[in-house]
This record gives C-alpha cells, sequence and structure tokens, in this order.
C-alpha cells in the first residue's frame, strides 16, 4: 500500500481524532484550564505513540508540559524535527460563535467548498499540528519514511513559549536535527500555494511623557505650559514623514530586501486587496510610498501606536491639562534588523525630540528577531517540489507580516533553519471567533508531508 | 462716623458672620446637601436684610434658589448690580485638608503674614461675595450709599449656573442696573492691585477618528492600513506650526490685543514665572514666540487636548491597531472670538485634515464666550480709582486665562458690563484642599466697595 493509499483509506479516522483532541479545551493561558491543557498533551503523546514513533515523552516544564518523540531509522540519515502546538487561545467573546467552539462542526464556507472543521484551535495549530502526525503515521504504517523524524509539540505558544527556549537549551542534543519543519502560518489560496520565507520580529514599548507633577487647570495654564498629549503628539507625528518611511535615524540600515526574482513572484501572487480590507472592513489602504500592500505587511519594517492614553476621558468635559501622557508603540521589523538595536535606536532617538518641557520615559516590553528561511537551501527546494508536486504549482515566497519569535530562537540556540509550511488561510479566522480549518487543506497537508520527507531526503 | 470708622468698630463680628456662612456645606454639586445649600441661601437673605436693604428675597429655580435683595435711595441715581454666589466645589479629596473644610480656621501663610481662613469656599466665593454685603452694610449704617444697589447671589456657579440665564431673562427689568460688580476673580499681589478686564471664552470638542470596523492585528494589517491613532496624531499635531501658532485658517481673525497701553502695564506687572511653575511642578514654560506667559494666559487664545484614548492601555502588550482615537480638544478664546465660529472653523478643518482612509466625528460639548471689559468707561476708571486710594497704585488691567461664561451673558441678556474687582490670589487654592482667603484681603475688599461707589456715583 502506498502512502497515499493508507491515507485515502484513513481520512474518516484522522478527522474524528482531530475532533476528539479539539473537544479539549486546552487554553494555555487560563488556570482553569491547566487539566485540560495537561490532558491534550497526553493525547498528542498517545497520537504519536499510535502513530509508530519509538518514544514519545511528555516533558514537564514551569508551565504546560512540551510532547517529544521520535523515530530514529538510521543515525546516517537526515533529521526532521516537527514543532508545533497544542494549546489555543480562549475563545470569547463567546456570544459571537455560530458553533460552540469546542464543540467541531463541519460546514461551508466560499474558501472552503469542500467542508471546513469549526473550532477553536481548528486552524492555529491543533488542525495544522495533526497534519504531521498522520502523514508521519502514513510514512510509517505503510514502510517508507525516508528518514528520521522528531517531534516537538507545545503547550504555551499562545502565551509566548515562556518555557520553550529553556527546554531547546536543556536538550540541545535530542533536539539535533536538519531542518526543523513548522505548520502554523498560512498559504495564500488554493490556487496559489506558498512557503512563509520570512516572519517581522518585533519591539514593543511603553512611552510616557510628563510635563509637569500634577495635573492642571487649562485656563490659568493653558498656552504657558508643555501639554503632554500634544507633545506626545508632536513626537508620534515626527516618527514617520510625508511618504511614511520611519525617521528614526538608523532604522532602515540592517533593512535587506528579497532577491528580485522573489520580489516578482510576490507581486504575481494573486492578492485580493478587497477581500483583504473587508476583513477588518478598514476604509482605506495606505503605507510606504513605492510598496504594494502585500510588500508593505512582508518585507518592510513598521512602526504603530497600539495604545494611547492621558487626561480626561470619561463623558463630558473636564479643562484639564493632564501632568502626564502615555502611548504603547511597537515596530515590526525585517530581515536582518536586530530587536536590541532598534529598540535601543528608537529610544535614544525619542528621547532626543523632547522638548526641554518633558520628562520622557521609555520601556522596552518584550522583542523578537526577525526571521527570514534562506530560499537556496536543499530544504526550501525540497519543500518547493513537495507544494509543486501536489498543487501543481510553483509556491510563492511568502513574507508574513506576523512574528513567531521562537522561530528566530531556533536558528539561535539550535542552530537549525526553520521550513514553514503552513496549510490554512488568512481567513480563517485564527485568534478570532468561528475559527476554522479547511478539510481540503487538511487533506491536502498530510499529501504534502511525505512529498516533502521524500524530495528532502533525495536531496541530502 | 464715617464707613470706615464701621468698619473697623465690626472687624471682628464680620469675620464671624463669614465663618458661620462657611460652616454650612453648600456644596451645589451634591444632592445630599441640597438642604445646606437651601439654608445658606437664606441666610444670605437674612444678612442682607440686616444689612439693611429694602428688600431680600430667595427665588426659587429648578435647582438652588437665587438671592436677590436692593436698595433703592433714588430712582434717578445710577444703580450697581453685585453678583456672587454661595455654592461651593466638593472637599474632596478630604485626606488633604489640614483643617477640616467646613470648620474655618485662620494661619498664617507665606502670602498671608496677617492670617487667613481655611476653609471651602473662603475665597470662591463666600468671602469675596460677603465683602460686598459687609461693604453695602457699613455704607447703609452709616447713611454714605451714594447709588441704588442691588444683589443677586446664586447657588448654582459651581455647576455651570444652568437656571442663571433663564432667571435674568425673566427678571430683566427688576436687575436692570448700570453696572455689575463681581468679586470672583483674582488680584495679582498686595503690591501689585488689579482688576480683571478680560476673561477667556471656551470651546470643547469630542473628536474621533475611524478606520475600520474592527480593531486589526498588527502583523497582518501594520503598514498597510491606517492606525487611528497615528493619524491623529498626526492631525493634532498639524494644529500648531513651530511657533505654537495655531493653524485653523481664520482662528484668529477676531482676535483684538489691548492697547499699548494695558500690554506695557501687564509687562511692567510683577509676575512670579517661579512661583506660577511651583504650584502644578511644571518642568518648564513654552508658548506662542513673541509674548510672555502672562500674555500666553491672558490674551492669546488657546488649544488643549484635555484627553486621548485609544487602542490598548492594560498592562503588558497587545499588538492591535485599534479601529478607533479618541480625543477631547479645547480651544480658550479671546476678545471677539465667537465660539460658534471657531466650533465651525475648528470642525472644518478637522474634517479637511484627515487623510481618505479615516472617517472623522467631531462632536461639540458646551461652549462659552470671551469677554472684555472696557476700559475707558466710568465703571472702569471708578474702579480704577478705588483701588488706587485703598492700594497707592494704578491697578494692572488683568487678563485671566480661565472663563466665566455668566459674564458675556449678563452683557448678552441685561445689556451691562461687568466689573471684575477679584481680591484673592491664585495660590489661594480655589477648588483644591485648604482652599483660603486672606484677613488683609477681607478687610482690604471691604474698604475698597465703598470707595467705588462714591467714586462711581460722582462721576455719573
Amino acid at each position: 500500500m502506498t502512502t497515499q493509499e493508507y491515507i485515502d483509506q484513513h481520512r474518516d479516522r484522522f478527522l474524528e481524532e482531530l475532533k476528539a483532541l479539539i473537544r479539549i479545551p486546552s487554553i494555555s493561558t487560563a488556570s482553569e484550564h491547566k487539566e485540560d491543557t495537561r490532558r491534550c498533551a497526553a493525547n498528542v503523546q498517545e497520537y504519536l505513540v499510535r502513530a509508530g514513533l519509538d518514544k514519545a515523552e511528555l516533558y514537564p516544564t514551569d508551565g504546560h508540559p512540551i510532547v517529544y518523540g521520535e523515530k530514529i531509522i538510521d543515525a546516517s540519515l537526515p533529521t526532521v524535527l516537527i514543532y508545533g502546538h497544542y494549546d489555543v487561545q480562549p475563545a470569547d467573546p463567546l456570544d459571537e460563535w455560530e458553533t460552540p467552539p469546542f464543540e467541531p462542526t463541519v460546514k461551508k464556507t466560499p474558501h472552503h467548498p469542500e467542508g471546513a472543521l469549526f473550532a477553536r484551535g481548528a486552524t492555529d495549530d491543533k488542525g495544522q499540528m495533526f497534519i504531521h502526525v498522520k502523514a508521519v503515521e502514513a510514512m510509517i504504517q505503510t514502510d517508507s519514511l525516508p528518514c528520521n523524524v522528531k517531534f516537538m509539540i507545545e503547550g504555551e505558544e499562545e502565551i509566548g513559549s515562556p518555557n520553550l527556549v529553556p527546554f531547546i537549551s536543556e536538550y540541545k542534543d535530542m533536539l539535533a536535527a536538519d531542518v526543523i519543519l513548522v505548520s502554523d502560518t498560512s498559504m495564500l489560496s488554493k490556487d496559489a500555494p506558498s512557503i512563509t520565507v520570512g516572519l517581522r520580529g518585533l519591539t514593543y514599548l511603553d512611552v510616557k511623557v510628563r510635563s509637569a507633577r500634577a495635573d492642571m487647570h487649562s485656563g490659568l495654564f493653558g498656552g504657558a505650559v508643555a501639554n503632554p498629549i500634544n507633545v506626545l503628539c508632536d513626537m508620534i507625528a515626527s516618527l514617520k514623514d510625508e511618504n511614511k518611511h520611519i525617521t528614526i535615524p538608523g532604522f532602515y540600515d540592517d533593512v535587506e530586501f528579497p532577491s528580485d526574482r522573489d520580489r516578482q513572484l510576490m507581486r504575481d501572487a494573486p492578492f485580493d486587496e478587497q477581500e483583504y480590507m473587508d476583513s477588518p472592513g478598514v476604509f482605506g489602504l495606505e503605507g510606504e510610498t513605492g510598496y504594494t500592500t502585500y510588500e508593505r505587511t512582508g518585507i518592510l519594517p513598521t512602526l504603530d501606536v497600539n495604545g494611547i492614553w492621558g487626561g480626561f476621558t470619561g463623558e463630558g468635559s473636564k479643562t484639564v491639562i493632564p501632568a502626564v501622557a502615555n502611548a504603547k508603540i511597537s515596530m515590526r521589523l525585517v530581515s536582518n534588523q536586530d530587536y536590541k538595536k532598534i529598540t535601543k535606536l528608537f529610544t535614544e532617538h525619542f528621547k532626543s525630540i523632547a522638548p526641554d518641557t518633558v520628562k520622557v520615559e521609555v520601556h522596552p516590553h518584550h522583542g523578537g528577531q526577525p526571521y527570514v528561511t534562506p530560499t537556496d537551501t536543499d530544504e526550501y527546494r525540497a519543500a518547493a517540489e513537495a507544494v509543486k508536486a501536489a498543487f501543481g504549482k510553483e509556491p510563492v515566497p511568502m513574507y508574513e507580516g506576523g512574528s513567531i519569535p521562537i522561530v528566530s530562537k531556533f536558528k539561535e540556540v539550535l542552530g537549525i533553519e526553520t521550513i514553514l509550511m503552513g496549510f490554512g488561510f488568512d481567513t480563517d479566522g485564527l485568534h478570532s471567533p468561528n475559527e476554522h480549518f479547511g478539510l481540503w487543506n487538511f487533506y491536502k497537508g498530510i499529501e504534502v508531508v511525505p512529498s516533502f520527507f521524500a524530495a528532502y531526503a533525495a536531496r541530502k
């Protein structure tokens, strides 16, 4: 029996198993779901054992356990390390769900005429993670696994993976591999397969502008003292020029753009601006002059105010000049930008543009490095071949706007590059009510993974 | 007996009577003090009767009563209408008071070596209002009242005088007078007597900038959509140029500056910038280029953001691009500026500078006209003479930064100009804990008022 025949034969069981996994509300941020989360980890472990791995174990952490499993068929062959997560986001607002978030339900949608599984975690990341469990099962059960495989499935991705870096540092030898394979991103569309090759980094800071010890009466002090809200607005406004280019000196120094070929592939890829706008209902698109929308979210860094507050914000009016104004500012970073360096550049610049009449505080929150997958490697070429075999088209190298900080940590700590082979769509509502994952996508993923293993083993 | 001899003889009783009035917690905004407020009105009425007025009555309103009294000695003589208020601000935060707010206590301060009466309402406005009651008593009891006098003492000034305009409209004939005299402002210092000749007007608006129907993820949308907080900051920043000059077209069209002589008097007046800065603890002074601090708060209009909010403002970080950002913006207005016209100019301009990617809403809250007392009149000259007689110095025409909207209504409805002869200091803590009123100021006021009556009657 071929791997594909095995997959076809067990389609229904695969889906039922995924549903069972999804029914467990493994919300990592909610302490009342701690036991559910542990139970979910144990279920993943059980599925790995049943897939035919040599071993599958739970590794306790200070938070939720990490599931590790491996099948070493020949130590001289290359090793693929699969990373995913079994924890999910909270489901609220509950009243916006059309079906219960932890009762998986199959419904058709315009993007998914074959049906999609609606549930929290359907695409992020239980469904995508389970693709690998089932693909590896199919390869093992049909004696066609062409190289070694390891699984590392964590339960804290949705809360920032606080215990994963200590884990990979401690178990560096156990985790030794030639490539890391992750399905926790998306693809463009059924007609436009893609592989994510860029993830933006992030730095996030709190800023505070103070002009006095105490709030002031706008009649007595208006016009003669610095109003920290006005000052903060001036300072924020000055951080971009009329072309939306960020004005922090040195900010763009380490930005490297993709090759002309990759950029052309991106430009040629179908990108439905109207659909992109419709999902949050934006009134119009704007961004740095000279770039497409898709490039603005993928290959360019950004600077956004995520929150601002100061003064009187209640009903009615109060003629106060507040002593202090605050903002939360984040920057998405790309290619070689280093979040620590950018944090320093921002802090120095932001303080330098403040007038003498105010005191400025800048407090960095957290950061993450951007990640770019090299595309001139056996790993990427194998992934591209597998995708082309399944979809009949060369995949577009896709630069995503979001961040998965752990991926740059894999490179830093383990020294291994990651292939980001996502099978969901951006419109699948991840982190939102009515999250779903297409059945077509689920089965297509289970078909692509063995192709990747075969192509990769053949190249090594 | 001269008026001054009468005043000297009854000094202690005047103070005890003021203390009795202050002990009544007539907090107009607090419904649990409704009866106290009514009792305070009845006490004021009683003092007016005892002063020797022909009549003194309580006029009920939809809120707290208005006390009206009059002494008409000769219908052919001019009439002075005295306006004041018997209601007070709430006393909280109570734990910041060194002595109980409604237990008047005399203590010495650097500005008041002769002692000051500490209590809520001591200067605003019970003490200042009572100056007139006692001055008129002294004139009547010594048969030296040189013209007619009317009193209108309201109980809702601290909540915006909602029932005073209906009252003055209804009783226009009863209130007929040649000048309105008000002591509810401040003077510069003992060495620099002053008369307030300008009060700023006000327009106050809520603005809302929206770029989408729903909040967005900064990874997926950052860099490609309008962030309403950034847009709001850009728009606010553009409302002033690098000289802090307001850029709204037509904004300054109706501004008239005081005469060169008045402006020189203001420049020559002692103004302690350090003391001004110390009270709220501001780090530095700034304002429109080419003007002194005192001019910036008095004769120039302002534009201040009183509150701003949008996006995530909690602890930690959330990578959101909010759909909406809000601000409260107010403008203090001067001389001939009309708040309705300025509100319209602001609204049109603010909408015109918005990019196409956002929708802007502007909601005006309330407004008030600025007021300028003409200084080339018998009323002002009489006031200046009275002050000069008592202090030995020409008073400085003082332009205050705050607003008393009812004063422009007196002009509009009754057609009468107002003389703003304040006897407190800006440092007396009005609306704050430990409000106080200097005994020296109290007695000086009782001495100045009869001088004004005499000088005014002589000129008419």
